[in-house]
């Protein structure tokens, strides 16, 4: 195992442990609700959401703890919309991180209520003071992870890609649809680890340029893996995407074309971490472990 | 048309001109997405939780802009919990304030995104430094409706609802529930105005056993409505809370138990505004309205 991935284990464990501690108990009246909530939220999962945060937030010395809801916070939100798009209305996928998706293990009226509860639950524990000391802080984070997630973020990224016949093989659209899908939340991500972390308009600058262009190449792995991928490895079903008729990088650039922009976007998205030297050091090595990862 | 009526509509108006005014437009590739949104937000309704945090909030005149921005946060979450409410998975019902619900309007992935982007988009709003000058003020609101609205609120009783047949004929469980279902966020609107306005604790203790008396009486009248009412008056389909074996007050208690509950409660409901006299006029009339509605 490289560092950098004994890191990536390191916290995912420690988020694992965070979000155990903050749900509510699977008790009660409740209980059915609340086990399916815990179902899909502690299932695993790489966490490279809360990595990103952490890991942002660390170049400036940020509070590990104020690091650490936060990114419990954004795992909520992209629990929930996995929840959401797995659900028959949406992709109807049956496997997700390696076991049946949270409709196929509950029912769908908990699955959609579940989603509805995750996506709350990040607003309530951004909110509230043990996040950080200062509201206005918090109320920026609320704001930030409201707008990364909403009508034109990544839910607009979520219905665009229902639409994707009407999207066609615009290269343009097909962009803008994962910037929405996937790219803001990852934005958030690091951008909500440079706030905590108090950082300049220069750094906040070079960092979401970082996670623009990680965010692209972590797509566009995402589709080369759907159309070369084994369920092994992904945990999840694998080639839906062209059989669905969706549109994808792969689908509209082709797998090598594909590939040759996500080496150009690693090295542009390393290159913009270039002014903090060595205190960048495990986002840059997170760069590698995107493009080169099977799963 | 009562004081009252006259009231609740000039308030219904307001909200509606301002939830058009801050909903984002129809337009751009989200534009589907979005109209989708606003088919749901603008389509009419009696936009009850909004004049309850308007009329709590000017006891203690509160700020006007504070106050409306707030109750188009809270009407986002209501609307976003009917729209999920009416999919196939969970009611699965067509009509809606008269016209199609928006799963028939658009389509079921549409429906299920545009209520999530509506809750998303209730958060973006109070975040907002427009909502309150105080971030502090800002961060108590999305907690309180974050938690009014989630895992032990709102969410907990739509799936308790679901869960009817368990819940069996146990008036405290269906209490509870419907104190989750439609009580929570009905508290939270009074609450909502008293915290705006700065409300004394006693003050807010009185508001808030006022609220969870009127929050039990409008669900024991909506039942009633639901087991007697006709398609014409109430814009929704009728009588199938029986037909699903679903359990409410009126399955419970049956009609004349529930009837006279509402009037006790009613008698109640106004006796907590006792301390606050002819200032809580309006929440006073607000009471008869609701017992006496037919819609």
């Amino acid at each position: 195992m490289s560092q950098l991935e004994a890191r990536l284990k390191e916290t995912a464990e420690r988020i694992n442990t965070a979000l155990d501690g903050l749900l509510p108990r699977e008790q009660g009246p409740e209980g059915r609700l609340l086990g399916a909530i815990r179902y899909s939220a502690l299932s695993g999962g790489k966490r490279l959401r809360p990595f990103f945060t952490l890991e942002a937030g660390r170049i400036f010395d940020a509070d590990e703890g104020s690091l650490l809801r936060t990114a419990c916070a954004i795992e909520c939100v992209h629990t929930y919309s996995l929840i959401h798009d797995d659900l028959p209305c949406m992709d109807d996928d049956d496997l997700r991180r390696g076991r049946p998706t949270l409709h196929r293990q509950y029912d769908e009226a908990t699955a959609l209520l579940a989603g509805d509860a995750l996506l709350t639950f990040a607003f309530e524990l951004l909110a509230d003071p043990a996040t950080h000391s200062d509201p206005q802080m918090r109320c920026k984070l609320i704001a930030g992870l409201a707008k990364a997630a909403g009508a034109v973020g990544m839910v607009a990224g979520q219905a665009a890609d229902m639409e994707g016949a009407e999207i066609g093989s615009d290269l343009i659209a097909v962009t803008r649809m994962n910037r929405q899908k996937t790219g803001a939340l990852i934005s958030f991500a690091v951008e909500a680890g440079a706030t905590i972390g108090c950082a300049s308009e220069a750094e906040k600058t070079a960092l979401s340029r970082y996670a623009h262009d990680v965010g692209l190449a972590f797509q566009m792995v995402d589709d080369l893996l759907d159309a070369e991928g084994v369920i092994r490895d992904t945990g999840k079903a694998v080639g839906k995407d062209k059989d669905r008729g969706k549109v994808n990088f792969v689908t509209v650039l082709g797998t090598e074309a594909t590939r040759e922009r996500v080496g150009m976007l690693a090295t542009q998205a390393k290159n913009h971490l270039a002014i903090f030297g060595m205190r960048a050091r495990v986002l840059l090595d997170a760069v590698d472990f995107i493009v080169s990862r099977r799963y």
